[in-house]
């Protein structure tokens, strides 16, 4: 059985490939949607600044960073520093790209980002996995490694990302050495670094020196760091330690408001979203002045949460309104937006996470984010990556790689000798058109079952997450190992090591 | 168990109605998102006026059709009908209405038809149904009136629909009446008419009668009647003799070409796309020439099949951009559209259902689609109405309703106090804004589970559908009826006891 699901899966797969074949990263030739005005977008931006002028944003147990907004001429007042009107935009487009690009180890996997160009990254941060088998447990290491090797497979993914699923079985003061190690050593395609603190950052940092050299590093964005605030209008030392390692070494940093509409800012849409700018543009200033010209992305995770139970929830119709009205802000602002996907609170690959998963893609990427985050995998609210999931997603993320490709316009495309040939009352199964457009002119993905109900009793009346179930598995089968430099390897295998002896037990979670 | 569930689901839904308060129809503050530029519109034109005035539309069994496009200066080739360049545009432009108002006898149920209002109508045709309880099995009367009554308790449906499941259990060439008779007198929202056949046409515009009087139905649309062709490039005398019917007593006909592209038109969306042009364009010509001025729609059903087995897929990119296309095409030609929504080839309301049905649906809305038949119910292409099905795809319809009613910019909804009382570090659960804004701020979805994993198990570790079954089950048992005039009833009820004397057995299908 397991052997007939594999060859199946496997020539399914190749199939689609013809179809759609892999790309570094999405070129969006549909949208942006807008949704705000531009008396609309004036009243957030407006907003933003009053909040940046007048209450201002906290950057805790971060002395340096508040004698840098210090010197830039920002009123600070104890960890509080209050920004003049205007003066954060003046600063980020003075200096901050507009885009620019990921190197991966791999040159057909280097992404652009900004522009036109959308990256699907996986699920960040989850303690937890699941899948059918097992259910849901804790995360270990052997987990990440099946999971960055998985990502590898999928040919509608564009980058490695980082906390994969947080390997809890390793010392929670070490593991990120473990997390890049996997990165660098099973895919070849770009990814992120560690996120907390600036030791963390730097190891990060030497990493990548020793994958890609100390001059390409210095010239070159290879590592990804997400810097998130803790929302209402609060930096920690943690965030702004990475933030300032990988500014410096001219690394990029999405600057990611992290809110739960009701619970972390108001209930409303616009009062979230003028929060969401402030604590962006405070953050971006900080970037362009610790480093001028460092790559940065405006970032958004905005969600909302139950006004009954104070639980999260995900794929709701106001975290679609605040990601496209966000887009249009990130878009007059001049940098590129990161962003978050397929976002569920559903404990199952069951349809809850399916109608919040596709949601949330699909409102991503009509807002135009440049980088999302969380593109597969997503359960719980973030506690959990499914393994079944990941396919799932994984499918819509390649109909999306097709879909906004846009129409193509070409002689065979409009087919209109096709239509005279084949006349009325007609089929075109057989056409000479259909025939020569047969591997290419409709998107498959792996996992919808569109047989009669006769063929799907006989195969076993699986529902999507069944087959699923089956995908991942044939996938980790004939996963293809891209290799790596055996210097390379020793090089950050003995890094590691030294590091590892270096850092005491447990110094902070 | 029981009572718990319906009440917890009554006071649920009532929250969430406090929150989303009904409406007649989605009134569109965001998109509609276009996909083709100028020219890629013009090559399409061009594209459908060539097809019809080389290869032509088949009009079959209809002589009195062939009669009425000879008189209107067409090429009239024995069955087949050529139309000169531009003519089709000329005819319907000059008196097509660009929107209009279908009436329902509860008037606060009248629904707009055009410009920037959409429509959800429940699923049309399915011969099975499915739940959880009993699995799939053909569909009766009983779950006909069920269905009827159950989307009438759903306040984020518009239409009462049609044919929402085939009642095999009543005589084929009958159960039209009794159809109609189960709108008319459970729902008092908008329905549809039969539409197989100038006969049944005919009944309805009759029963309709007897509902709103005949001087009002002469001067009011209060039917809706669906006319597809045949793809390729043919309309049976089913077809057109239900669309004259309906055109020549003033009631709005949605001019539907239904096409798998592979299938029924070329592999490719932009042949496909000049071939539903094309054949909308000769439906609506007819309709403008038997009744100048009658309220028609642009109509499109165009979705793929599977290349390896020729089964209808759904929720796919090429779908996705046929229909943001054919938005663009309908608002250029000046006409309504009418096209469908949460389709899919599952069997189940699994995780594929609802990557598929969000998907269309979303499209549907971003292309501006003025009338969404199957925006609830819908499996196994179109085989099927699920009654799980039913109430998650209602979720979305209500998440629609609130996404596309854009972002609020009220001084309230701005929130600026709020944010500066509340400050840096603080929380909005407590704060007045929030406790102000508690019902409303957010909208609140029946079905999906937000809780903690702990708090899901305790409460039975149920799946969306699951959740399902139990609020289909007490929406029906809280069902209320809207009553009706008996006067009214008994003259429905004697019309159909004499139609159905006069009709003999088995007539046709």
């Amino acid at each position: 059985m397991e052997v007939v699901v594999t060859r199946r899966g496997k020539r399914r797969s190749e199939e689609a490939r013809a179809g759609s074949p892999r790309a570094p990263y999405l070129d969006r030739h549909v949208g942006p949607l807008p949704i705000l005005s531009e008396e609309g977008l004036q009243i957030i931006e407006a907003n933003a600044d009053c909040i940046l002028a007048e209450t201002g944003m906290e950057f805790r147990d971060d002395p340096e960073i508040l004698q840098i907004f210090a010197e830039a001429g920002c009123d600070v007042d104890g960890e509080r520093v209050r920004f003049a009107s205007g003066f954060c935009r003046k600063i980020i487009q003075a200096t901050a790209p507009s885009q620019f690009t990921q190197h991966a180890r791999n040159p057909e996997n280097t992404v652009r980002i900004g522009g036109s160009a959308s990256v699907f990254c996986p699920s960040w941060g989850p303690p937890f996995v699941h899948d059918l088998d097992m259910g849901r447990r804790y995360a270990t290491y052997d987990d990440f490694t099946n999971l960055v090797k998985l990502h590898q497979t999928i040919p509608w993914l564009h980058h490695s990302g980082g906390v994969v699923c947080e390997p809890v079985d390793l010392p929670a003061n070490k593991r990120h050495l473990d997390m890049l190690y996997a990165h660098i050593r099973w895919s070849d395609r770009p990814f992120m670094g560690a996120f907390l603190g600036a030791e963390r950052a730097g190891h990060a940092i030497d990493m990548a020196r020793i994958l890609f050299g100390e001059a390409y590093v210095a010239e070159n964005p290879v590592l990804y760091c997400v810097s998130n605030t803790n929302a209402p209008l609060v930096m920690d030392s943690h965030m702004s330690g990475a933030l300032k390692t990988y500014a410096r070494a001219g690394q990029p940093v999405a600057c990611t408001p992290w809110t739960l509409a009701g619970a972390m800012s108001p209930s409303t849409v616009a009062g979230t979203l003028a929060q969401v700018l402030a604590e962006a543009l405070a953050s971006l200033t900080l970037v362009q002045l610790v480093n001028p010209g460092a790559p940065c992305l405006m970032g958004s995770f905005a969600s909302t949460m139950s006004m009954q139970s104070g639980a999260p929830t995900f794929g709701t119709p106001e975290a679609g309104q605040m990601i496209l009205a966000a887009g249009q802000l990130a878009r007059r602002l001049g940098v590129p937006l990161h962003s978050v996907g397929t976002l569920s609170a559903s404990k199952l690959p069951d349809a809850q996470s399916q109608q919040e998963a596709t949601w949330g893609l699909m409102m991503a990427l009509f807002a135009g984010v440049n980088v999302i985050n969380h593109a597969t995998g997503w359960l719980e609210g973030g506690l959990v990556t499914g393994f079944e999931k990941t396919m799932i997603d994984a499918d819509l993320c390649g109909k999306m790689m097709r879909f906004f490709a846009g129409i193509d316009l070409s002689e065979n495309a409009q087919a209109m000798a096709a239509i005279a040939a084949t006349g009325p009352g007609q089929h075109f199964l057989g056409s000479e058109h259909t025939q020569a457009n047969f591997l290419s002119a409709l998107f498959r993905p792996d996992l919808p079952d569109n047989n009669s109900f006769e063929q799907w009793q006989a195969a076993g009346s699986l529902d999507m997450a069944q087959r699923a179930n089956a995908l991942w598995k044939s996938r980790l089968d004939t996963y293809e190992d891209p290799g790596l430099d055996p210097a390379i390897d020793d090089a950050l295998k003995d890094y590691i090591a030294q590091r590892k002896l270096e850092v005491a037990d447990a110094d902070y979670f």
